[in-house]
C-alpha cells in the first residue's frame, strides 16, 4: 500500500505514531504532511526510518496514495479543523483514511458523505469490533509461545520493542507474528483490537481472541503491552492484557532514568525487583509466567559507555538479561526468549 | 419509590439483583413477578427481606407503581422477549423501566415509542456516562475514609458486604455511604457507574469520580468491588476499581469452601495468604493500604458450628478479623475498619 502520513506540527518528536509506522510498516510512504517541515525529507530529521519527502498539504502530493494516515494525536484525541482539508482532498481523490483518534472520522458528516461518494474507506482504529466477548482463559492452548511486553509506565517502549523482537526473530528464521493491542501497532500491522477502548468485561478477552486467531500460524507471538500494572490510571488495560495473553515469557520494559510515572508525577516507580513480583505473581494464578528478559530504553542517554553501564544495571536488578533493542540490537533479548 | 420487580422463572435462586433490591432498597416493592411462584409471597421463599406479593404478570399488579425493575440476568444479558408484555403494560401504565440488561430497553423502538408516548423513563443502568476519562489519581484527596470489598473470586458477596457494612456504620451512628460500582449496587442505591462495562481506560476514573462526588460529604465510604485481580476475564475491572478507589483498607470476601474459580474451573484460587499480598503490594504503589478484615459467605454450611469454625480458618489464613456478615453480623469487621 502507498500511504501518507498527517503529521502537522509535531514531526518528529512528537509523532510517535508517524514514527512507528515510517520505521516498521511494510507499506510504502509517499510523503509526510508537516506544515512545519515542509520542503526537508523525514531523512533530514530521523534516521533509520523509511524516508519520504515532506509536504505542507494533501494537494501537494502529486503521487498516487492508497491511504491517508493521520500519525499524531492530539491531548484528548480530539480532531484539529485544520486539517480538514487533507482528509478532504485524500477522500475526494479515492484514498483511504486511516485514524486512531478518539474522534471517528466515520462519524463525521462531510467524512462520511465524500467517503460514500468517492467509494473509500475511512477505518477508525480506536472502534473495537462489536462482537467482543469475555475470555474464557485458553489463550495458553494455542501452539505458539506467547511473548508479552510488560512496562514500568507508559511510553517506555512496548510496542518498539515488540516489533523489533518479532523482526530479529524473523531474521533469526523463525515464524514470529506482533499481536497489536494498541492504536500505532494497530496501523503498522494493519489489524487489531484496542484494548484502552474495549469496555474493561472484555478487555482479556479481545487479547485472547486475537491470541487463539493468530496462536497455531506462528511459532511465536509478541504481544503488545500497554501501560503499568502499577498505573493509577490505566492498569485496568494493562492486567486485562496479562491475563487474557496467558504469556509464556514477558519481557520488562523501563526507559532509563525514569523515576516517577509520566503525568503523574507524585507517584513514584516502584524498584525493578518489585515490577517483576507483581507481574509474576500477579500472572501465575492464570498462567505461571516469569520476566525472562529486560528491555531498556537509553534514547536519552549520548555517551554510548554510560548507556552500557545503565544498561548492565538495569539487568542486574532485573536478574535477567536486558538490551536496548533499538541501540544495541535484540539478540540478548532474543537468546533469553526463543 | 414503589417498585414491582420483574423475576420470571429465576426467584429466589438465581435472581441476584431482585434479591439485593428486597434486601437493601428504600424503595417499596409492591410485587415480584416470577410466573413459577404466583400466588405466594416472598416472605414464604426468602427470610431477612422486604415481603412481597408473588404474581404472573404486570397486569395482574393492581397497586399504583412507579418503576418496574428488571430483577433478573440470563447468561449474556440479552432480553427474553417473554417479558415484553409486562415492560409493555408497564410503559402504557406510566411506569418508569429499570434495567441492568446488556440489551439496552432504551434503544428498543417499540419501548422507546411507549416511553415517549406516556412520559416516562428507561433507565439502563448498565450504560455508562459518555462523559468519562482518565483517572487523576486523587481519591485519596477526600475527606472519607475509604473502604474497598475485594474479593477470592466472582460472586462472593462483595456487593452484600458493601450494603451490610455500610448499614452496620450507620447504625452504629457514623455517615456512611456505598460507592455502587455494578448493575445491582447501582439500582440500590439509585446512582453509580456499572465499572465493567465502561472502557478499560477509564475504568479507574470512573471510579474516582464518584469518590471525589460523595467524600467530602460522608465519614466512610464504602466501595462495591468487582470480580477478582486474578480472574481470568475480569480482572481488568478489579484493577481499574483497586487503584482507582485508592482505598485506606481492604475487606478481602470469600465464599466458604470455594477452591476454583466459578465458571472457570480449571483455574483453583491461590491461598488467602496470596490474596492479601496481591492485593496489598499492587495497591501500595498507587496508594498503601493493608487487608484489614475479611467476610466469609457461609451460606453454604448449614451446621452453624462448622460454619464458625470455617470462620475462625479464614481470619487465621487471613491474619485479620473476620465475619460472615450475613450469619454472624458486621461488628468485628467494623471494629478493625472503623
Amino acid at each position: 500500500m502507498r500511504i501518507a502520513i498527517l503529521a502537522h506540527e509535531k514531526f518528529p518528536g512528537r509523532a510517535k505514531t508517524a514514527l512507528g509506522i515510517l520505521r516498521y510498516s511494510d507499506d510504502e510512504a509517499v510523503a509526510v504532511l508537516d506544515r512545519d517541515n515542509a520542503g526537508t525529507r523525514v531523512a533530514d530529521l530521523v534516521r533509520d526510518v523509511q524516508d519520504a519527502p515532506i509536504v505542507s498539504r494533501m494537494s501537494d502530493v502529486d503521487e498516487p496514495v492508497d491511504a491517508l494516515v493521520v500519525g499524531i494525536a492530539p491531548i484528548g484525541g480530539g480532531f484539529d479543523e485544520s486539517w480538514r482539508d487533507d482528509v478532504r482532498t485524500a477522500l475526494e481523490r479515492g484514498c483511504d483514511v486511516i485514524s486512531g483518534l478518539h474522534y471517528f472520522l466515520a462519524d463525521d458528516a462531510e467524512f462520511a458523505a465524500l467517503a460514500a461518494e468517492n467509494d473509500c474507506d475511512i477505518w477508525d482504529v480506536r472502534k473495537p469490533p462489536v462482537d467482543l466477548t469475555v475470555s474464557e482463559g485458553k489463550a495458553a492452548d494455542v501452539d505458539a509461545d506467547v511473548i508479552l511486553t510488560v512496562g514500568t509506565d507508559c511510553s517506555v517502549g512496548k510496542m518498539t520493542v515488540s516489533m523489533e523482537l518479532a523482526r530479529a526473530a524473523r531474521e533469526a528464521g523463525h515464524d514470529a507474528a506482533v499481536i497489536p493491542t494498541g492504536q500505532t501497532g494497530i496501523m503498522i500491522e494493519g489489524w487489531g483490537n484496542p484494548i484502552d477502548r474495549v469496555v474493561s468485561d472484555f478487555a482479556a478477552g479481545a487479547v485472547e481472541e486475537m491470541i487463539v486467531e493468530k496462536g497455531d500460524e506462528h511459532d511465536y507471538l509478541f504481544v503488545e503491552g500497554q501501560g503499568s500494572i502499577v498505573h493509577p490510571a490505566y492498569s485496568a488495560v494493562t492486567c486485562g492484557i496479562l491475563h487474557g495473553a496467558m504469556a509464556d515469557r514477558l519481557v520488562l520494559c523501563h526507559d532509563a532514568g525514569r523515576e516517577v510515572i509520566h503525568g503523574y508525577e507524585s507517584f513514584s516507580l516502584p524498584s525493578i525487583p518489585t515490577y517483576v513480583d507483581l507481574y509474576e505473581d500477579l500472572a501465575s494464578p492464570v498462567r505461571e509466567t516469569t520476566v525472562a528478559a529486560g528491555a531498556l530504553n537509553t534514547a536519552g542517554i549520548d555517551d554510548e559507555t554510560a548507556a552500557r553501564r545503565e544498561l548492565e544495571a538495569y539487568g542486574d536488578e532485573l536478574g535477567a538479561p536486558a538490551s536496548d533493542v533499538v541501540r544495541f540490537g535484540a539478540d540478548p533479548i532474543l537468546e533469553a526468549i526463543l
